[in-house]
């Protein structure tokens, strides 16, 4: 990735993951953040994904927000050689539903963390807002942003259960 | 909690988590940031958490480290009453060693993210390290400190097996 | 909710849990128990919540029924706010079944119950009989339409396997 | 069991599942509530099952707390042979850690409500808190010992989290 | 049940069940041997279970097979109320595909076992099959016939892939 | 194994599956049931599993108890190679406590049944009692030690919780 | 099987199980690397087991993929009666996904190893994969081959995620 | 690691997973297989992974065996820098067993496999196995030596239970 003021790279194991990573997008988008995202496999392409992970910082990246199914090592990967923040989404996989997928992103050892979010869009959409978050604590704009969508989001709540 | 300029706040559901939790106070404590912790039962003093979740914007926090077992709702909850990062730590539970406390966490509905991290004491450290990961983004200073943190981290690793 | 001599305040995360939690309503009306639905999010809106948890009781309710899914805080959260009891309904959740739902309500820490029902439409209608059953112990009449009820119940299986 | 003022009957599976049980006694007892207990085995006393559960409203009592492990068919059995309320106390089980207990507890078949409690101790206090929180209801004395045990608890969660 | 030259009870929790349960009966028809099969919900009518259970050896039944979804407790009470063997078939559950349904049965406590078949079509048929293998124990035709069933069964296994 | 007249073959895996499986033979004892115990690997002893399971009718066996763990195979293998009655008890395994033990137990295929009996202890004493209860079907003699023995079973339930 | 010169046999449980399994012979396809495929039914077909797996080494095969479901006992049955390397597929079952497939294959006891591929297509194509890498040890051409569809692979690899 | 003619590499993510992973090391000794082995993690040490996957081949290396427990990323990344065939062991875990471990190595996407072994020792230990049995393909001697060893495992299962 060249240099950029792109704040948030996501990347993703597979493009028929794109489905479930839009929504990262989606959520940067709604709060006026820039992202750029590509097709990175851990598996099919690590050395793209050696590229990608130690040059994020450079590139001017803050954050990465990696998506990945089954036995998913993209996002610790990514989080084994960057110091910025990674955010996992684990998506949804055919057989075991995303609980390998969880597994393999969340439990980490001591010493890499990655942010770990839900299983499938929930996930990616959260990824997207809590990147939001963590870029808001030192952009005041953002913050702003990112307070007036969570109490629009908690003014959309209608009381009623039916029309 | 009074107004500081302590960035982290770790909070926790039970003083028996302590033993776990301050493992993410010794990583904070190892790259030099200040933090506080306390005890904030989600179930037992929900007054104490609506106090600590919504005013800790105001007290200077920059983010929240969270840590439960069981039906783990103190990351989540101290996560729908800010808009700083919140970061969960699912406790070890006796009878299923954790599931739930992670399930718990981790599967947030689409809106209010937590950036969820391994079961127990390696999720605890790592949600010290992540915490000073995010706020490396603006502190040039601790951005340092975290690089030779980690390259000491791998400079650590013995390529033998026996001693 | 305004004071009220509606016994049964039925609350829900989400207006998409409406097709699992009538069958609470059903089952309350098929008893002649009356009853109070709303939209209550714990996540998105945790004021809203609050109030109704901590007002329930002064509302004139005798007790909440409670239905989530996910990281399903709903019941957990209002039985902490409330001494009145609170039934529990786990969502039946997309990737994981609801068995993420079961355990974020059932897993309960010593101190603060929830009375949790199955996963899904079966748990939500026995939310309701259960809800009947609790205030039969005071209110004769509707001991006796809980027990025709039942009888009723019982006749209604035929022994035969096909018509 | 003979007629009886005693609103609560603990029964339970084993006479080795009354170290988990008496927690429920133990909360009755902190909360003036009159309680008996016996163990009753849904499989090797089904008969003496049969007597309580059908006998159990004519004995006086207002609700049974019933714990077992395993197949864990003894609160669900009660359930079917008494209009009372039935609270499931799922006990923690050897190879399976009680997810098999909780399992044959709270998956009810609609019709027929058991209020499950978390596995193990925490499940068992809970289970005694929630009879009284219901007992409660028609109780006002009781309501007010039960205000006042949820206000000691709240107090007693200290903040700091070392002495 | 009338007193019965009928050596298999087939009994089910649900009409929903029969679905599932009729390939238990198909193989025992491909055996030629004769079953009754009825409906006895354990939850919802325990009596009828009570008189089919205690009734079963009198009435001439030499074993029961039993199949029940969820919170499974048919076989297991069954079991508890007659020496006869029981033959229990977890099925297939909405939320959980059976594996409620699967431990409710199988984690019988020692003392009163339950012969325990795979989840759904596969262990209906099979305790068809094994009721058989059961009954030619003192069946030499029977015997004889399922040898011929066994052996058919081996033949009808083609070794090519595609026709 | 020879000709012989004893009923119940009772084979495990490995000589450390002895303790969990003595308590089938314990429970055939106080029936009055003859067994023979042997150790069989499926993995490591294929032709002596063949030998044993082909060879087991003409033997005068009747049935057939096979306990094993982790990928336990060896219950199944023998059911495809014998029509008589095959008893499975899973024994339980270090890291997954036997529920790989059970799933490659009961999980068979259409055709080929095992008997499968609760993990661990309490699985193997009543794999015991169900080969009792299989062989009282044609011996009235032990139908009535089987009788005595539940009773006495039923009789030993104290109702008190503690002495 | 004949004697033969092709390297590889893939062996499934059930004509059911090609659909899955054919993505291993594609990939050998692929590699140009010969097989041959036959249903072999470890428990309704045993006796075919045995031929094939005894006699694979001196058919002149060097490996055998072997896929099954449920109680999946394929896998290892023919790794107990053979040295050559057995390659096992957790093919995908109704009720638990694949999960009780791959307990059953990969939980071996220590002493005959079965090199165990994810559940379901991904797995089979892994298999023929993983099969052509083991052959490619003391075949250079296809070492070639491999290379070039690794490289491939790796090309195809599109990075954006969108056309 | 220099250029060699030891045919196995035993890497491991910890120091702390050696007591499991020395378990391959004594079944390639028994069978006269040279190895090395050496701590690669692949969070924590990721250029050293790097460098010793990419570089196996032409340090002569025949085969890859990983270990790792958690969300155990060693295998699979390994497997995505080499065409040497990658065999997986899954450390027993602390919180989860090694549930997690198993899951993060078995579940790779189709084009890259890893070869998994069982959780634990056992697993090790059939990695040892496993990669002789590879070996032997091209190993004539080799080949005698594992069919001794093989018998001599036969030989060595008594069939009494007890001495």
């Amino acid at each position: 990735m060249a240099t950029s003021s792109t704040p948030v790279a996501i990347i993703m194991g597979s493009r028929s993951d794109w489905p479930t990573m839009r929504h990262a997008a989606d959520a940067l988008d709604a709060l006026g953040v820039a992202w750029e995202a590509k097709v990175v496999s851990a598996h099919r392409t690590p050395q793209r994904l050696y590229e990608v992970a130690t040059g994020a910082k450079a590139a001017g990246f803050k954050l990465i927000i990696a998506g990945a199914g089954g036995a998913a090592h993209l996002p610790g990967m990514a989080a084994s050689m960057t110091d910025l923040p990674v955010l996992g989404v684990p998506v949804q996989s055919k057989a075991l539903s995303g609980l390998d997928s969880l597994l393999s992103i969340v439990q980490m050892p001591g010493g890499v963390p990655v942010a770990t979010l839900a299983i499938g869009e929930a996930g990616a959409k959260n990824a997207g807002l809590l990147a939001a978050q963590i870029l808001a604590l030192s952009d005041e704009a953002l913050a702003e942003r990112l307070s007036a969508y969570r109490t629009a989001q908690t003014d959309a709540v209608a009381e009623t259960v039916e029309d």
